[in-house]
């Protein structure tokens, strides 16, 4: 059954909306006057006047007093978002560290932080722990300081149950049916924090966002992000929104099956594309040395890359062959992509971003051979600049946006001045 | 850069859009009273009774004068889609048929033809002069009279450049950059009909559309097709909407390397999907005495699929085996979709249809294995009900439903009467 409800729902319903619909304006055209905004979004005038009120008192707006718009007599008094008042956190838990990053409203990053942690081993109650605590410290930063805290994202490597904060299954982490939001909620209250809204997403979901939002190919619409971990996941983004399929667990490249009889994964299967060109399976084929009994403590991850780095730049045969066969088996999956989906660009992040230089001459051709459009119908394969803090800045970018579009509370106006008096003149 | 334009753009484009709502309003509703489609529509009363009355001059709704809503006194007017004016005709282009469906306002078919065509040896020429040619005895049909044929849409197995009427690439066709549109558009002018606008569009996306309106999985929002013809492709709907990507190539999981080394593939490739589980590759495995000298003559594939039907129904081994084999790769192929894109429900087409309890289990049981959500995320695997004229039809029903959202023109209403009249209280 089709909706058919097109009217307006309510008033109060409008006013928030619009209050999005002038912020997202102010965003793309700042520095820019209320008469701009007006003509921009085809608010009237004197509307237009009353939500920026109401965002000033709400410390989203502000007046800048430049005038870009050069006229004869009296500069016009110009608006802008007001990146002084809010922060939004994101987080990313990995096999090998958690990631935190808060930005402003304009999306700048105020702290980043990269804590090395064994995820694995803690278990979810340690983790959701760890999370909270280092949330806490990242609030405490000068950078923070009288800042409100908007929302709190978690990016989590696996299948997650968004609209329920549950990782329905995240196979290197060992996690199953972990209700994560609950447990940081719960964790928050205990402490004393104030509540504010958490989400549960996908890493690769959420680092799509980022890359969509402030990655090197922001705006590309049709744009696909691969986690490089232990874990490989892809978050694709269709006229700039997220793909999620109809239980929210679309994008699991890591466990196409590329090869029968291949390698085997951490989820049970053999021959998934995570098993053949994962972070994991790349050290072991790269650094055979350093894995003499098979063992990997995963905090040791990042040193490894190095190592990898290292032995590649030095033209070492063993590591320089095993990344470029990595790297065509990972073509092989982003041709699945291009076949599948028809992205503008993919993005290689994580891990396979220092990798890139071994990795990309054979992922590229694997992709050129593989892709049946011409030209892989358009697609070009580029690693992140965005580091191993993608998800994390995608997830608080993720909590601005959700501002932005009703779907998290504005900050609330204070209780009288400007706000008040902007409402009684509301249409 | 985002687009913050919200208001209306001119008086124009909202009363035709708001025709278009009313049109799905009632469609929905039917039949309902003009107070419904004003309460379902949000839109005034008076604006209400002024769209209806310019869409019955139009000849799309008409008065029917039966009541289901039960009151005191005077029974309610009662609006319905007036099924007997306009007419969307859609064609199929295939290897070895050309399918004509022709629908009604409701999308109900009122002319079915499948005409044996081999395209591949016809060229795309003498395809088009065909195309024009039974699109003519169609119009011509007794069912079609006095109607006003609205659109005409083609679907064609490869990469169609839709925005241009171009197919880009049909290796099984042997089609490459054919001005598909413009030629049919050429045609039809120099035989004189009358101009109607004309889709080109890959024959998936459309069999897609044709399942989510018509099919017994309807509105399913996530919902894939799988053609099953020489070729294999698939059409996604996500959130009822077909994903095309950024060049409009998606859904090629006929090309989507399954195996390294595998059989040569129509695209040039090895070990595509299409080259394991198409048809042509079917019927050679089941098949094996019928090609002797490897020679196919693709306006036989109907007979051949009858008698692989009739060999498995006697259990054959040979032909029993050939089709599990089949039926376990397009499992395969399903299950990519299934972690990549997640639908809540396959849909297996063309001749897949009658052999799918042969095709089946083994497909199934592959989902189920190589799906990495519990479950398969919730995707059932089903073959279609709507047979071989599903593009065909899902062109046809696009050409309604692309009138209805204002793509395509509705039917001028008569130069005076009541639209006249009716369009002057229009507000």
């Amino acid at each position: 059954m089709r909706d058919t409800r097109v009217g307006p729902t309510g008033f109060h319903d409008v006013r928030e909306t619009n209050l999005g619909v002038v912020l997202r304006a102010v965003r793309t055209l700042a520095p820019c006057s209320r008469a701009a905004v007006a003509a921009a979004t085809g608010l009237n005038k004197t509307t237009v006047s009353s939500l920026v009120a109401d965002l000033i008192a709400r410390g989203l707006l502000r007046e800048t007093g430049e005038s870009s718009e050069r006229r004869v007599g009296r500069p016009g008094v110009m608006l802008a978002l007001d990146d002084r008042t809010i922060a939004a956190v994101g987080v990313e838990v990995n096999v090998d560290y958690l990631s935190v990053v808060a930005v402003d409203l304009l999306e700048r990053a105020l702290v980043t932080r990269h804590i090395a942690f064994d995820a694995r081993s803690a278990g979810p109650d340690a983790c959701a722990r760890r999370i909270v605590s280092a949330v806490a410290e990242v609030a405490a930063a000068p950078a923070l300081r009288r800042r409100a805290v908007i929302g709190l994202s978690v990016a989590v490597p696996g299948l997650v149950d968004s609209p329920n904060g549950v990782v329905t299954r995240a196979p290197n982490l060992a996690w199953l049916g972990t209700p994560l939001r609950s447990r940081i909620e719960e964790l928050m209250d205990r402490a004393g924090s104030a509540p504010v809204p958490v989400l549960v997403d996908n890493d690769a979901n959420l680092g799509a966002v980022a890359e969509y939002r402030g990655g090197h190919l922001a705006h590309t619409a049709d744009l696909v992000y691969i986690t490089g971990e232990v874990g490989i996941g892809a978050g694709v983004l269709m006229n700039g929104e997220l793909m999620r399929g109809s239980a929210g667990f679309a994008g699991e490249i890591g466990h196409v099956r590329m090869v029968e009889d291949g390698p085997e994964c951490g989820c049970g299967r053999r021959g998934c594309l995570e098993a053949l060109a994962g972070i994991e399976a790349i050290l072991r084929a790269a650094l055979p040395d350093r894995f003499p009994g098979g063992a990997l403590t995963r905090a040791d991850l990042a040193d490894l890359v190095e190592t990898a780095v290292e032995r590649a730049a030095a033209e070492d045969t063993v590591a320089v062959e095993a990344l470029d066969t990595a790297g065509a088996w990972l073509g092989r999956g982003a041709a699945t992509l291009v076949n599948l989906v028809n992205p503008g660009a993919v993005v290689l992040g994580g891990y396979f971003v220092p990798l890139a230089p071994w990795l990309l001459p054979a992922c590229r051709a694997a992709v050129r051979e593989l892709a049946f459009a011409p030209g892989a119908g358009g697609c070009t394969v580029e690693p992140s600049e965005l580091g191993l803090t993608a998800a994390a800045r995608g997830g608080a970018v993720a909590m601005v946006d959700a501002m932005e579009s009703g779907r998290l509370p504005l900050p609330a106006p204070p209780r009288n001045g400007a706000a008040a008096a902007a409402d009684e003149g509301a249409s």
